[in-house]
This record gives C-alpha cells, structure tokens and sequence, in this order.
C-alpha cells in the first residue's frame, strides 16, 4: 500500500539525508523545527518513503490525499500514561473541590489504593475492553506511541493482569506501545506497618515474575514524600537493573524529593513530573542521558506548580512533554492540549512543545530510531491538522482538537 | 415536527408544573440542579413539549432518539463573546510566551487594535463567513444561545458592520443570538492625546445609530486599568440607557477598576470578567439585580487569578459562566471546558457550573424566560453528552468534548 499526501501547508519535523539523524533536542536546539512549505510525503507499506516539496511530488500512489491549507506532523509519542485503568474517578475529584487534597485522599485509602480495589475486582476482558476505548481516542487525537504502567494492581497477579492488558493492546492496534512495571505506585494498606515487606514483594516476586514473561521493558518507583523514599527506589531500580529493566520513574512530583537524583544515579530513562525542580535538580539531569519529562495536565488538574521547563531548557537541558492520563491526577490523554499547557502555563515555544511531543517522546520511550520525525525508513505516523493558519495556531487555539486526520503505520486510521 | 429523546440516564435542570419557574439562582441555590434518571423529554416544533420517567413515555412520535447511558441538559447560554473577527492572534500568543504581557502588546497597538484593524480592512461577506464557521463550531460543542459584541471596528462604519455580521447570524442560524455594542473596547491611537474625543463620538454618533437601526441589545465598555476609566464609562452608561441599551460590561479584569460599582449603579444586566473582586466588589453586587458573570478560559489564557466563584456564591451571589470567546485573550468557544475550569481552578461544584452555564447564563441575556431550562414551553436547546456515568464526569474528563449531539429549537444538528 502507497499513501501520498500532498499539497501540505507545512511539513514539520523532516529529517533529511542518510542520517545519522538527531536523537534528542536539548537547550537552544529545541527551538529548531524543521519545515517545508507546500510539501507532500509518500508512505509505502509501514514506513515513510519519501517527502519533498510539490515540484519534486510524486505522480502516482495506491491513494492520494490533498491536504491543502493543513500541517502535518509525527503523530505524537506520550511516553507517560496509566492507560489500564478499572474506572473513573469523578467522585473524588468532587471531594477536591469540596477541600480534601490530592495527598489527603490517598491518606484516607482513595486515589490510587482505590484504583487498585477496582482494578483487582475487574476481569481482564472487561479491562481489555475499557483500555482499548482509551486508546482508540487518544489515536483519534493523534498519539502514535504510548508508554503504559502497570501500578493499580499492587499484587503480583494483578500488576501482571494490567502488563498482559497493555501487551495485548500492543498486538490489536497499530499504535507502538511500550510497558513500565509499576509495582512501586502507592503502599497498600496491609503494609503500612511493614513498608519493607511490600519492597521485598515487588523485589522477589514481581520483578521477577515480569522480566520473565517479558512483560515489560521498564522499572518505575512512585519516589516522592507520602509515597517512596528514595532508599526504597534505590532498591527497586537495583533489583529491576539485574532483571534488565531500564529505571522511568515518577519523581518530585509533590516534593524536592531526591527521585530525580536517585534516578540520574540509575541511569534512567527518563524521569518523570518534576514539578519541584530546582537548581540542584537540573545540575544532576546535566551531563545525564536521563530525559526529564514533564506532565502538565496533571499540575493542570492538581493546581500544582507547573515544573520549570524555561529553566530547564535554558540550562542546556532536553524536555519531553506527556500525557499522564490516569483516572486521578490527569483524566485526559488528548496530547494537543498538553502543547497548549506548555506554551500558555511554561513558557515554551510552539516549536519547543512539539519537539517535546515528538522526537524527545520517542527518545523517552527509547523508540527514537524508528519514531518521532519524518524520515525516511521511519515508521509513517503522522497526523493531519484541520486547516490552520501556523503552526502557534494549534497550542493557541486550545479548545479546539486541532487534529483532523490520523496516519499510523502508513494507513488512515 | 416532534422529536422524542428516551431512556435518559438522567435529565437535567428541569422544572416542573406550571410556574412560576426560577429565573436566577443565587448562593446556596446554585448547589441545587434537579435530576430525573431513566426519563424522556419531547420536543414539538421549536418547543418543549413534555418531559417524565419512562413509566410514563409517550408512545410515538416523528422522530425518536435513544440516549441509554447519555445525559441530557439545556444547551449552554454563552452570554460573553467576541465571535465576530477577522483573524487570529496567535503571533501575539508568541510574543507573550517570549516575556511581553497582554498589556506591553495592546500599548504598542497590538491586541484590540490589531484586530481593529484587520476587521476594517476585511469586508462583510468575509467576516460573516468566519463567524459563521465559529457559530457551527460552538453550536457543535453544545451551545445554544450566546451574546455577540462589536469591539473591534472602533469607528462608526466598522462598529455597524460586526453588529451587522451578528444580526445576520442570528437570522441564518437556530441559535439565540443577543449583541452587544462595545464601541469603548480600546482607544483608537488617533485618539490617544484627545480621550474626550473618542467618548464624544461612542456617545454623540455610535450609540445613536446603533440605537436608530435597532442592532444592539446592549451597551458595554471594558471598564480597565489601561482602558475606560470610571467617568468615561458612567457617561457611556448613561448615554446607553438613554438609547434603550443596557449596560453589560467588561470590569475588574486587570484591576480593582471601580467597574462593578459603576455597573451596579447603572444597574447593569452583567459585570463580566471580575478576576480583581474584593468585599467591596461583593457588597456593591449584593442586593442588586446585576449578574456576575466570570470568564475562566481567559484568566487560564492570560495566566490572570481566577475571579473568586467561591467567595461570591458563598456571600450569596449568582454566577454566570461565559466563555470570551475572542482572538486575543480566550481563543475557544467551548463552555463545556468553560466548566471543567470552573470546577478545577475555582472549586465550583459541577452543580453550580451547569446551573452558571445555562439558567444563569440565560438570565445574563434576559433569555431566562425561554431558554436555560428543561420546562414545558421553552425554547427546545438541549444537549445530549457522549456515555458518562455522571454529571461529574462531565468537568472531570477535562481533555474530552462531552458532547454527543445537540438540538437547538428541537431539531437535530
């Protein structure tokens, strides 16, 4: 199968040549997206083939598009979500406008414990079902890779319930999906007198039990005050190095906690949140290949502080933008409206932001190889905005889906 | 024609038996939105016909849609807009982001009169063929009535040619449309050293023209640091209110301006905006028949504090929710964010923000009589929403347009 789109606006973020290609954006860099005016792009099978502006087009494809006065993009890749989830959980959102804190309603044995009750009562079918809905909307608002946690399980067969969810999304849908095991999400309430008895648990059952059924390629510890100190990450992150899951964790969320250090130290993938980030933070991620990634829904929906990405990207450092989509601290997974956060609330760029969504995404999910730019030998995912006058148009325009069309491996979704 | 809506998971915001029914709800009344689960409503020509349990159904009617799982509530009255201009401003969205503030951008001329001057130079035809696109846009994401102003013409011909655009809207369109003139946006430049001038004109041409051609409803002026001081605004009013017009004015976004007070004694149908609103501002508004009408997408765009919704309602004030839809400081039009805003950044329940987004709403352009709530023999604007297992939900999945399907004088969109 060839699709051609053609008659493009602006082609955003090509690679052109052999490569090598670029692999993050850091500091100045992520101001610099590349565009073509009045441009097309040829998908063959899975990948993308070529692209060039109209005078170079192409004369025949199995199908055409015209996509006349519209920007395409890489689809975005949302290298932070809890998309296997139970239920909604509108009640305590309520109970937040009512006065309770995020903190105080997990205190009480809501938020995430609540999850997990429901998650465990749930078969795998019926998760299957929800979590395939899920996804299908955010591919429909234009996400083409998805990293996805397990973590409202806290037992061993529950968390390998949400992994075998989350693996078989991965097999019935054109989306790439990569899973992070999260065991180390929140305490459940029969060790919150023995803290060290549910380490050992995730340490000598789960993280075994995962790394052998290949499970998942990633470790993830919820390091922040009232959830994991960073001793016990410090532990986890070991223990899933010698299986060989790479560290992704949740860190300084709610506090100056220490995560984004005790992660640097592992070498992680990324570390994610960072909404308390300061000076000391941002001198550990420098000199790191540790990608900090930044999930302003949630500081969105939780009024916190936005993390400080100006300063982080200023400093030299590279940012990634993701969704967090869960049912309690970010209840949406539309990524377009994760770019309008970051230019109205942080200060980035349009172009900042869609470097973030899109090839620092990628590298997050360590797919940059394949995904995250348009190049040729690339996986084609693509999106196709509705007609917009520029790029800035999309993050300013921010209740509107700025989304028309959806490509993902070469085919029209 | 008649139109029946069944199996309703739950309907909304009905009122029963003959009358008189609510026309504002005020304080601890805005907690209160009636609910009927399992029900119908039945629409005959443009009206309200009849609504119950499904006990007690009608049997037949020309059309009938199912809405298991669904919820239905009035469609939104939007009651502060600015839909009609000629082009975005998402290159000043730029400037902001790179450090300058709304105001540095309109003291260089930029902002309002940016779009003055593009309004000017562009004719009618195209001016209502965008607003036209705009009206489709917030019609499909639920809104049945809104108020439309002049605002960016700033000379006689152009202030009469978008209040033009807007009569001409609402006779091509099911929505209820109310206009507003809002010759006192911005001071043109050319009368930046002679104030008085410009004043003279809104009051001795502008307004007597607007009156003779009966175009505007209302009279507005933004009443701001920076913009219209109290006097110019008092002259204004009064001039208004000599015409027929009502005041409805912009007040207290950027300052403690001395604009609700001034409203209040014009007795004014609406102060909008009030993110600068104290006891003094609550005192003034108590006991007056002026309806506070708050702006969030705004603050959330300029990064401005949110108007305090909770301290009015809980001193006993009604609130109005309205969406400011403009291209310079609320770029969207989609109330049901409108609402997700109200509940995540200023703790209205999602009760109060229905109850502000509909009756209140209506009551904010007099429609409170025909619009704003299910009651035989109102106008039949309802919205029907996408699944959800609660009212709640509906704020909470902030990222998701909730609406399914719209019927604006009981037909179909």
């Amino acid at each position: 199968m060839s699709l051609l789109i053609k008659n493009i606006q602006t082609l955003f973020q090509m690679e052109e040549g052999p490569g090598p290609h670029r692999r993050v954006l850091k500091g100045a860099a992520m101001a610099e997206l590349p565009a073509l005016n009045n441009a097309w792009v040829l998908c063959e099978e899975e990948k993308i083939a070529g692209f060039g502006t109209m005078e170079s087009c192409p004369d025949r494809a199995e199908r055409v598009m015209d996509a006349r006065g519209k920007l395409v993009l890489p689809a975005w890749c949302d290298s932070h979500t809890h998309l296997v989830f139970a239920a909604a959980r509108e009640g305590e959102f309520v109970d937040r406008i009512k006065g309770l804190s995020y903190e105080e309603i997990a205190a009480r044995g809501g938020g995430i414990l609540n999850s997990a009750q429901r998650l465990r009562d749930t078969p795998e079918g019926e998760l299957l079902e929800s979590a395939w809905l899920r996804l299908g909307e955010i591919m429909d608002s234009g996400t083409g890779a998805v990293e996805i946690k397990s973590g409202y399980g806290l037992d061993t067969d529950s968390e390998l319930k949400m992994l075998r969810v989350a693996a078989r999304l991965s097999e019935i849908s054109p989306v790439s999906i990569r899973t992070t095991f999260l065991g180390a999400h929140a305490l459940p309430r029969q060790y919150w007198n023995d803290r060290s008895k549910y380490i050992d648990l995730i340490c000598n059952e789960m993280i075994p039990r995962v790394a052998a059924e290949g499970l998942a390629q990633y470790v993830d510890v919820f390091c922040d005050r009232g959830f994991f100190t960073v001793d016990e990450t410090d532990r986890i992150l070991e223990t899933g190095g010698r299986y060989g899951l790479k560290p992704k964790i949740h860190a300084n969320e709610l506090d100056y906690s220490g995560g984004i250090q005790v992660g640097v130290k592992h070498n992680a993938v990324s570390v994610d949140h960072l909404e308390c980030t300061g000076p000391d933070e941002i001198a550990a991620l420098l000199g790191s290949e540790t990608m900090p990634t930044l999930l302003p829904s949630t500081a969105f929906f939780l009024r916190l502080h936005y993390p400080p990405a100006r300063a982080m990207i200023d400093a030299g450092l590279p940012v990634a933008l993701a969704s967090d989509y869960n049912p309690g601290s970010s209840p949406s997974g539309r990524m377009a409206f994760v770019l309008s956060l970051a230019c109205i609330q942080m200060n980035m760029t349009p172009e900042e932001a869609v470097n973030a969504a899109t090839l620092n995404g990628a590298r997050a999910m360590e797919l940059e190889q394949e995904l995250g730019s348009i190049c040729v030998g690339k996986t084609a995912n693509l999106l196709i905005t509705k007609p917009a006058p520029s790029l800035a148009y999309l993050p300013y325009a921010f209740g509107t889906d700025p989304v028309q069309s959806v490509i993902l491996r070469g085919k029209l979704r």
